[in-house]
């Protein structure tokens, strides 16, 4: 009876997605037992330009280190 | 001031959406009786192929159902 | 499908949050049709020292309201 | 990079828990490939009085489930 | 280590965002001394045809106001 | 109108709570110019061991520096 929600930066494909909710439902049954029909996995996608670490997105971090690497 | 979170498969309209927000404040506040402009009410909306249950996406079952009708 | 997720200041009790969730989810459904079992709803308490409106908390708010009244 | 946030019924050991979240973050960094210093997993308990199927909350799930034992 | 969630109707420039997660890190490392790289912020965007205070949605706001307008 | 809801490792003091709501108030509101009446700050305590980083919750961090510090 999870609800088990992801936040993740976004951009990974289809077929990732469908195989990291597959992996985490299969993980948490195989602690659990739970009957995997009442695992559910909610994925949500986080662009760059709104997620921080230290106060900095992702999408700074990224300009910055291409900046540095001219 | 309760905050309510709605997470449900994309697709719906924008008159349902409207509908769902307005029906679950009456309902809050119907018990309640709280001043439904301290109810707040925030639907997100997940695509089939970020939602899974028992592990496979929402996506991959309709796929899967579609490829069966034939 | 959806996952309903209530915030709302602790301290009701086991028979209003009984009939809240069961309120919300008969509105769901009522709009939308989706099979009851389907819904799910999950209350979550926010002590009113956690819960702020414009930076104050709940609980500073009734003190506040507490030492006006005397 | 990725948050996980696990609601699931209370009442499960501080040694299942320990489990859960290894191998949710096993089960992530494996697909992914993310660091696992980068894998956040927080676990949150709700009450069998504070989440419902269909309307009806687990606590009363089981005390109707009792008294048909009986 | 903590992870702040904001949700906030859609509609604010990137840059605003950027200052925004900048402003909430640094305002939470400033009263408690974790240290910033431990602080994470991801901002989601909700449109305003899916937020509702007392049970009308943003965009209907907007528009009985622009007819009130008129 | 946003929501602002904080986890963090619980065993904060009420006093410091009171401090940090008030603070992720007053950065939300310098940046965007929100009428303060509109922000809500929601913080959640997530127990040392329902949190982990890498798969070891908090808690067992804490047991293995204990165990290595004697």
């Amino acid at each position: 009876m999870p609800f088990i929600n992801v936040k993740q930066l976004s951009g990974r494909s289809e077929e990732q997605n469908a195989q990291i909710v597959r992996a985490l439902t299969e993980a948490y049954a195989g602690i659990t037992g739970v009957d995997p029909e009442k695992i559910w996995v909610a994925v949500e996608e986080i662009p760059p330009t709104h997620w921080s670490i230290a106060g900095e997105t992702f999408a700074a971090k990224k300009a910055k280190a291409a900046a540095e690497d001219r």
